[in-house]
């Protein structure tokens, strides 16, 4: 088996844009701004592509800027990129109608973001690919980290044979953060896949003064229409072109892909059509509904654009009754949303229609929107709603919706994850190092050990100084599971302040094992929580430990720094690893990252991994009489909007806000922010 | 009858947007421009809008800034608007899904215009708008000069009323510089229309220190999906409430819309769906195919956002079999263009299936790209092929397809155009006067008779220099043909050295009349003109006048000024008014013109009109044989692409260019200039 790294989707797209681009013009933008650092890094390190040069990168001014000198460069001849999102992706339209129009072979790599309407989101959505899918530019999906690498590739070489501009896309934050394992295609594969012939085409086509001719110009009525009409034998073609990509990447790397990819019972009746990372959640769903004799499948978009009519129907099965599409984007005062309208266009063609035996049910909702989570339990309501034919067009899962009533209920309870895989939270404080050190865990494990490891870290916007969360899954196979973790085995509290703010027991799964950061000892520690904790350790039979760190970090001369002392006690007690093994894996670890800071910081380093593992104590359960409960968010006297909406995005529970609770064109009221106490210092 | 003037659509939106706006954003961009510099003029000129205070109306730095400053002014709750297309329009994107977030009303006029692709194209079609329709914005359609009163205004009530931000849009050029009939609504109709409580509404929902209130934040998943669905009852609503505003309208000033409007046989099998000025066409079409016993007919879409299915539904015949939707705009890579991928979604609903008793079928096509003609005849060639079921997924109408045969034949000899309306073509050169001068004759007969006028003139993109020609009807009724003249009564040739280089009595109908502004007297001239003209006098018996002009300009002191000189000519021997009375009418406008320039130039110009009368003189043609006949628009010994492609394009015959002629990607030979003689001297 190849070697597999944890990273997330945007290195994987940095690590195969790099390699086979001459020019890549950036500007930063969350959440692709990691794509641009890391090629300008790669060239500021002198890497070179596979051709032996190393890409010229520059960042502009704008996105605007960043897309007219990829423009320029492509005009030139010379293989370019760039990275963008959301507004950003916006700016370069203008460019993208030219560049298709003058069939401009380009990647362009977007981490799908929300676009800002009655709220800016800098999180994840289909909205702002979706702004430009008129545009005539190929459109090809990502639905993981390893996908985001593997369909780089794909589309680079795709685009030089077909001379359509290319936008592939993947999950904003969801996959362009999520780390999981990736096998980044060797330097022989991309070579393999984007033949000299294909660069010199490029190459050759570029303004010269040598063979002059002349482009961009404007056109009358007269002939523009005509002109207009000659690139349609390229996006015939372009199809086919990506297939056969793919069927040379299957065999160069083992990885296949196809255009639509369905997975799912032969005769399925019920079927959801999806892209991007919420088509991983589907399948988890249909895997655990299929096993169960249910008659269900999900179609996976892969090449959304040209969209293969052909291809569509073929990888669907005919037995299909109802089809739900599900967009991760919302266009109001359109009969629906993009994906929807097309599966509607397919079924509107008399022979695809008759093929099927008729047309299919077909009912169009909205998922996800700004990074909302997306889980199987949600894909089973939709599936539930085919099966009861009560599903609405236009409905939304995964929020409440008590004014227009378009919501599905669903049931969070029903989760499709095993005990085969390993999950573990972690609570930090934003900039403490939690974020790191679990990063470092998974390298750990995914490195010295068999297992597979994912991370995606939840991040409050106000960032350093407010709570970050950790959710790792461990395990023997890759783990496709784009969505946090409800119920962890292992959680860790890095702050002993959170308890009184935030449920953090209540993630934790029956009998598993709760890891409190304590300025108390473990005889002592039982009455300074709040009962609702006491509540649940009881319960649920947690194995619950208490660690000083930040007294350990004060003795070991590690000043602040507890993020070594609490990733040391996540492996002494999470039993991932045999305690010594871990023990030598993270002062291994240690020494890789600290050995040039000089031996002292090495050894102090040591000393808190040492001194963590005599120091962690178990805590034995007592009576739940804490005289501590949890704190309301807001104080009591607060106004009304305070303490139901605010109170509630404070308390970390704003995702249980129904649609009543926000105002309509984003409106809140002004100086709230008094009502907000942080208390997160010791 | 209300009191109508002939004026294009720019001057009938500025009219009514800058009599119900506070605050205008400009940024000129053709074809739109015109309406900004007319509500500039009008606010220099202390004009005042209908409560009274003159808006503020001031121009940015580019589209975006527009967008922006429009944002910003709607947000403090001034009525604010502005006007772009194109490219300008992509920059508005941005703050447009803002905007309508944020339930902010306003409307953006829109001079829809063809987006650079493969070429720049100055002219119209649905480019530009269609890239906005997935912001959230209600769009509304004008077909005509009319309209784009008419719908301003609507869309200014019902965006109040509505919250949704309104994008008006008319074909560019076709309508935006179309002169017709135009019945701007009186103030006390925009008062009725814009009542007092929906402007108190839009100033107290901005931001003000009285009452302050917070928005545009950033929100993180936890809320930013229940925000975003807060809209959907806005969305809901909007149909209804324009609806309601056109019925108020129609009640006010006696011309009534819908959202959808059908026009042909109640018991239509073969039905048309498009919008804009092409609508007119396919309506003058369909009258008389319906007149001819054809089951016909055309569904114009009106409010294309929100796209209500139950109106729609609701305004085409259950009878339908076959439906074609006429795309003007084109998205490669898509399963069809915008509209007709409407069309199929609204036929995926069950219940409208049923209510039709089954899936007509349905065709989607594209028309007009960059301004292409588009007539009746090729609205035939479309119902032809839904009639004989040959029609294609993706056709083409307007040009020859050869490379993917998708265009459709038409027979441009099928004409709908009636004896009742008076048809006149004038062949000037850029800036020679004889478009102002053809405006002013408009205002003549729309203005001292009872005749309606419309007129449309083409430029080359050389502007000063090139070619203009005048496209100028008459009739008793409104003319509602929004395409080119085929065939004039009347047709003049201002520039001698024309004749040469364009068949342009080749666009004199038979028996018409052919006036040339000649150096030659009648008995000399026959032999200078070639050979083609003097074959088509003969056969086509037309009645051949020439005048000197430009001896007569010069002798009368006029200069190089001949445009006055052909207008008298014209009028002479037209016979739209009795000579007397036209030559009354010249003088009094050139009295209006003129007197601030003082007694000498009017004078001038009244010894110029008298001289024409006496000096115009009808040629008696000889015998086919003239020694001269039209020059190759290039040499002989040019390269075959200079020959075949850019010489059809000197020679103004480029529309015949098939597809195949076009490079694809827009690449052109360089140095190809050298081999356009343009010799337009006398």
């Amino acid at each position: 088996m190849a070697k597999m790294t944890a990273m997330d989707g945007n290195t994987a797209v940095a690590e195969v844009a790099h390699a086979t681009n001459e020019v890549i013009a950036i500007y930063p933008i969350t959440p692709s701004s990691v794509m641009g650092e890391l090629c300008d890094i790669k060239s500021a390190k002198g890497q070179k592509n596979i051709w032996g040069s190393i890409p010229n990168v520059t960042e502009m001014q704008s996105e605007g800027g960043a897309a007219g000198a990829v423009h320029g460069s492509l005009t030139s001849g010379a293989l370019t990129t760039t990275f963008t999102a959301s507004q950003g992706l916006l700016l370069m339209i203008p460019n993208m109608y030219k560049i298709a129009g003058e069939l401009t072979p380009t990647v362009f790599h977007v981490s799908a973001r929300a676009i800002a309407a009655h709220a800016l989101s800098i999180f994840g959505d289909h909205s702002d690919i979706m702004a430009c899918r008129q545009t005539g530019w190929a459109m090809l999906a990502a639905n993981n980290p390893q996908e985001c690498a593997d369909m780089a590739l794909v589309a680079q070489a795709a685009t030089l044979e077909s001379r359509i501009p290319f936008l592939h896309y993947f999950d904003g934050f969801r996959t362009s953060h999520e780390l999981n394992m990736v096998d980044i295609p060797s330097m022989d594969v991309m070579k393999a896949m984007i033949t000299d012939e294909l660069v010199a085409a490029h190459h050759n086509a570029g303004l010269s003064p040598e063979a002059p001719m002349m482009k961009g110009t404007a056109q009358n009525p007269d002939v523009y229409f005509q002109g207009r009409e000659t690139v349609n034998k390229y996006y015939d073609a372009c199809p086919g072109i990506v297939a056969k990509a793919m069927d040379k990447f299957g065999k160069l790397t083992g990885r296949k892909y196809s255009l639509f990819e369905y997975v799912g019972a032969k005769d399925a009746e019920r079927v959801v059509v999806i892209m991007c990372s919420g088509a991983e959640v589907a399948e988890s769903a249909v895997s655990r509904l299929v096993s169960e004799g249910e008659k269900v499948g999900v179609l996976k978009i892969r090449l959304f654009r040209p969209f293969s009519i052909a291809a569509f129907a073929d990888a669907l099965p005919k037995t299909v009754k109802s089809i739900a599409v599900l967009d991760r984007t919302k266009e109001p005062g359109a009969l629906g949303e993009p994906l929807f309208q097309d599966v509607c266009t397919v079924f509107a063609d008399k022979k695809v229609a008759a093929a099927f035996g008729g047309i299919p049910t077909i009912t169009g909702g909205r998922y996800g929107l700004g990074s909302k989570e997306f889980t199987p339990a949600m894909v089973k309501a939709v599936f539930d709603g085919m099966k009861k034919a009560t599903l609405k067009h236009g409905f939304t899962v995964g929020i409440k919706d008590d004014v227009t009533n378009l919501s599905l209920d669903y049931d969070p309870a029903w989760v499709v994850e095993g005990k085969n895989v390993f999950r573990a939270m972690f609570y930090g404080l934003g900039s403490d190092g939690t974020v790191g050190a679990n990063k470092n865990t998974m390298k750990i494990i995914s490195g010295d050990t068999d297992n597979m490891a994912q991370g995606y870290f939840v991040y409050d916007s106000k960032k350093a100084g407010s709570m970050t969360v950790s959710h790792v899954r461990f395990g023997k196979d890759i783990i496709r599971a784009p969505y946090l973790i409800s119920k962890a085995q292992f959680v860790g509290c890095h702050l002993f302040a959170f308890l009184e703010k935030f449920d953090i027991t209540g993630c934790v799964a029956d009998g598993g094992v709760f890891l409190l950061n304590s300025p108390y000892s473990a005889s002592e520690v039982w009455n300074h929580i709040p009962k609702e904790d006491q509540k649940n350790i009881v319960d649920k039979k947690l194995k619950f430990y208490v660690i000083n760190a930040s007294e350990i970090a004060k003795e070991t001369g590690m000043g602040a720094h507890t993020n070594v002392i609490m990733q040391t006690a996540f492996f002494a007690i999470s039993g991932v690893l045999p305690k010594d093994e871990a023990v030598a894996s993270i002062k291994n670890a240690i020494k890789k990252s600290y050995s040039k800071k000089g031996e002292e910081v090495v050894k102090k380093n040591f000393a808190a991994v040492d001194r963590t593992i005599e120091a962690l104590e178990e805590v034995k359960p007592g009576p739940v009489n804490s005289p501590i409960t949890r704190k309301a968010p807001v104080p009591a006297d607060s106004p009304d909007f305070v303490k139901n909406v605010l109170g509630m995005a404070i308390a970390n529970r704003g995702d249980e806000l129904p649609v009543s609770a926000l105002t309509p064109g984003g409106v809140f009221p002004t100086g709230t922010s008094q009502y907000e106490k942080r208390n997160i210092a010791l």
